[in-house]
């Protein structure tokens, strides 16, 4: 695997996690932050957040879709991906802002290739073509055991109702992915009080912040 | 590339070319002659022959989509495919069937890849993942000048719609991919007469159709 594309305007950061671990709560914190801050921020997601994508998101979340081949379903994430980074993320990285995304590359591999009998490395390949192998320039892994994210829906989505051995090995994952590269990886215990999360993300960012647009 | 997989059992023929080069009658034709000569024959096409594909189908067809990422279209596709592999060709091929498709991972190449500003090379490498890199025994590639096909449509769709260039690009990969492997395809010239056309489909054919369940 290269080592990835770090684009040299803008800062891009990524929340990555199960389910429940207040990764939008965290996102929107932190935007509402540096905007205050004076920052030009673009607060967006993965999947949905285009035209083709929000269909895209339907398709692979609706329980009515039923059973997919394991390849169609990380091929529908990698479609919504490749329009994502190149219509959203690029553009607003181009204009030198920061991007926050909740969700991203690690979210593939951690529910379509761990998560389900797929070759990690190849659903790796397939994610890094769809997004030009654009890396964040910091993920923060906001870490929960399964059961407990899990806990906190009564109505569960396709992939919300997958088995707690499934999540379990999504988190893994997450966690073997952070691990593998500390330097672009934060993993907060999710389970902190929200204000503590927060505060620890602002301190992590303040030094990549310097080359933002304001 | 590897040299790629071929069903021991089953039969598995592809008809491939542009737009009104007369696939959709051929590949009835070639059904209905040897579903009448005792064979079982699955007739299928992509993209959209899957539930999930027929809104795949719809996304990339229907003008109102709009502008797509070159990759967000390759991936659609290829999503297409892997479920149409998975989940109606492998399965009657198993069976021992014939499986005659209207449209395969050629059509990929030669229009998202040749057609679209992409890596061929990389667009084949995401279709061959999303199909386990299945290969037809025999592709028919009808060829047709690109302007004669698109003449007999009034209303196109997003593909039909692109410029006669595009279309030209695309006949040239097709013939590209036919010339480069002539034992796994059979060319010809889409302006004949239907029945003659039928009879080199059938001649070519006879020796493969031993293997097929009758």
């Amino acid at each position: 695997m290269s080592p990835g594309v770090y684009t040299p305007r803008g800062v891009f950061v990524c929340f990555e996690g199960g389910e429940g671990s207040g990764k939008s709560t965290q996102s929107r914190l932190l935007r509402d932050a540096l905007t205050d801050a004076g920052h030009t921020v673009l607060l967006t997601f993965e999947p949905g957040d285009t035209l083709v994508g929000k269909e895209l998101r339907r398709i692979v979340l609706d329980p009515a879709t039923g059973a997919l081949a394991d390849k169609t379903e990380a091929l529908l994430y990698a479609a919504d991906k490749a329009e994502h980074v190149e219509t959203v993320v690029l553009p607003a990285l181009a204009r030198g802002e920061v991007v926050i995304t909740d969700r991203y590359v690690d979210s593939t591999l951690a529910y379509q290739g761990a998560g389900r009998s797929l070759d990690v490395a190849e659903v790796e390949q397939v994610a890094r073509w769809a997004t030009g192998d654009l890396r964040p320039h910091l993920t923060v892994l906001l870490d929960l055991e399964a059961t407990a994210g899990l806990g906190r829906f009564e109505e569960r989505d396709r992939i919300e109702g997958e088995s707690v051995e499934f999540h379990e090995r999504v988190r893994e994952a997450f966690v073997r992915m952070a691990e593998a590269d500390p330097d672009h990886y934060l993993v907060l215990d999710a389970r902190a009080p929200v204000g503590d999360i927060h505060q620890q993300i602002l301190q992590r960012l303040d030094p990549l912040l310097g080359q933002a647009a304001r």
